[in-house]
């Protein structure tokens, strides 16, 4: 096994501890809202944001923080996005200073998020009260921290891998929060993934964004490209490889490990989905081009008529015929055959663009499981990507109906 | 008042009779599904279509006939697309067939359509057993002719408007249906609009490819784009006006009119979108193109969150920032401002991208009502635009986790 799942989320690489508290953002005090990691001695640092032009402001400051390619901390609140707000700016570099008191950990080497309600001013209070806590507890708290990073998510996500980089063993972790306003372009929600593994930051800026495109970027639940979507990753080289300052062999394990790493998340993002009872990937192949595969897979993803014909479980493919033919991209129609996949079996829907006899209740069977594959052969060529999203249900509606209140 | 609204839809106009049967497509008795429009004479036609790559059969052959700009007759049916069947085509031009049989209308001037399920194959019987029964009946019957095309439509859609041309009276009418599927590009749903003026079938076609860019293009319900969408636009000339061979008074007055006409089937399309509780306007004012007033408008009025949040009357109002950052097209998002109206009054959220202070219990009360204006200034130019849509319900999802069952 060339990448071998552990514990420890972020904290499983060397030299990484985090903690999560509840600090008073939220008003329900079983929810923690305030997170830390902090890297023992000063990590390169990769990151990408959200596309939207409206920023949070804690992007701007990060941006900042990270022009050197390097970083040590990450602070990161839920429960108030901090954007779309006069004094958003002020805010988070506050955030960053109360860092630097509180930790000796300049406040220019801090990455800073946040994330919940646009528009409603943050208070600096509640996190300077609880930062004495917050750093008191840095240990091996990943899962803290990846719950004080939750808004509707119903689970925590973190995730962590061990391989090897010439013979030194590495480990890379990760922690993310979804799970609406999903669409990420360039990057995606908030993701933190850490790693001991020793690399430049060049290269590490030039890995994450190979990578985003071909994950993060592949996720969707509700086609909303968030404001504040921030995906970082640290490497702070304590595992003493030879650091990685060209593409070559290492270089690729790595990329390798991180992609691992993204899928993971990527899964667990879109499998609990707002209002999610089930995980849809579509996968793609047989088409032109990678960027027609890739197009054709998120417009599949993306169709709410299909993500509702998915939570009643019903082989409605016209509607993925539908979403293919509208996706924007040249495909042959005619060509084009469809099946529904899951641990339950696989059904053979449409062939040659048209439907084919099948039977409804082996179809019912295969897509009441709750992972689900949409599986387009688009017969055109060698090109394949997969997308992966949820389905579309009442509770989506209710979450997002009264979010504020 | 320049267009009066009028009694008896697509047969207001003089020359045009219509009628709706139940045939038996759909296994509902109650639920027409067959219906028909026929103009006295040969008349100047023009149509749109979908621009997804999977067309409906219909569509195909409604291209053929109406090539020379001229048709007499209308046949649809409702409970079927007749879209990704082998024999698609066939069956569509046995409808045609059909009509010449029972009218004596040459089957080359006959527009028909198809809407329902799509990957069914659609059997010609039972339209062929209704058909006598369908054509002894044509009269001033727009009202069965609407509720034969209805799909998930909760009401049958049908306007009709008189006014001048050159001293001449002239009518106009229409029938359409939505209500899911809904994001026209080129084109929307199914719309017949029939007018006793005379025009020629370029100037005509010249009218409605312009009239649909800017009303039924900017009607969405849930971004999917149908496979079968049709508009066509029928003028028989027995009104006796001038024929409209240029762009003159005329020509605008009549466009005037189209417009009129679709504007009001817009708002009753999006009104009845599948599962709607209220009609949300989006007006963007203050752009620097008209491109981009459209593209904010539609990114607003298509934003599942938006959405959400209008069903829960909630003035979330950062996710119509959100929506506007998304959208793809230059903002200064610094600059944006935002209110919430409806006949319970206005309530200002946000000022220079930036929130205000609001009283949520006005908000709420504004938000309640079933008709809901998102007025955007960008502050940024003199260009408009609006876009139709509706809140994302329960329903909308009930509706479409069971459709075909």
């Amino acid at each position: 096994m060339q990448f071998k799942q552990i514990e420890g989320g972020v904290c499983a690489p060397k030299g990484f501890t985090a903690n999560g508290v509840h600090c008073g953002i939220r008003k329900n005090k079983i929810k923690k809202d305030l997170a830390m990691i902090v890297s023992e001695q000063r990590a390169a640092t990769a990151c990408v944001y959200t596309t939207n032009l409206v920023k949070g402001a804690p992007i701007l400051v990060t941006k900042e923080n990270v022009a050197d390619g390097y970083a040590q901390a990450v602070i990161v609140n839920s429960g108030n996005a901090n954007t779309c707000n006069a004094n958003g700016v002020e805010i988070a570099r506050q955030m960053c200073s109360l860092v630097e008191a509180h930790t000796g950990i300049a406040q220019t080497d801090v990455v800073v998020a946040s994330t919940g309600v646009i528009g409603q001013p943050l208070s600096i209070e509640p996190i300077a009260g609880s930062m004495e806590e917050l750093v008191k507890g840095l240990g091996n708290c990943s899962h803290s921290a990846a719950e004080a990073i939750m808004t509707t998510d119903t689970v925590p996500k973190e995730i962590s891998y061990a391989f090897t980089l010439g013979g030194k063993e590495v480990k890379i972790g990760a922690i993310c929060k979804g799970v609406g306003m999903i669409c990420p372009n360039m990057a995606t929600m908030l993701m933190f993934v850490c790693t001991d593994a020793s690399i430049s930051p060049s290269m590490l800026q030039k890995m994450l964004s190979a990578e985003v495109k071909e994950s993060l970027n592949m996720v969707s639940v509700d086609r909303d490209t968030s404001t504040n979507d921030t995906m970082c990753v640290m490497a702070n080289g304590l595992a003493g490889n030879e650091t990685i300052d060209k593409v070559n062999a290492d270089y690729k394990k790595l990329a390798k490990a991180l992609h691992v790493v993204c899928v993971d998340l990527c899964r667990k993002i879109a499998k609990d989905g707002e209002g999610a009872t089930k995980l849809l990937t579509c996968e793609v192949v047989g088409a032109k081009s990678h960027k027609i595969a890739k197009v054709v897979a998120k417009s599949v993803i993306n169709s709410p008529l299909v993500k509702a014909a998915m939570f009643g479980s019903d082989a409605n493919w016209g509607r993925v015929l539908c979403a293919i033919g509208y996706a924007g991209v040249p495909v042959d129609v005619a060509k084009v055959e469809v099946s529904f996949l899951s641990k339950e079996g696989k059904v053979l829907v449409c062939k040659d663009g048209a439907g084919v006899p099948f039977s409804e209740e082996e179809a019912t069977k295969v897509l009441k499981q709750d992972e689900v594959v949409i599986a387009v052969n688009l017969h055109d060529g060698a090109h394949k990507a997969t997308a992966w999203g949820c389905d579309l249900t009442y509770e989506y509606v209710k979450i997002n109906g009264d979010y504020r209140t």
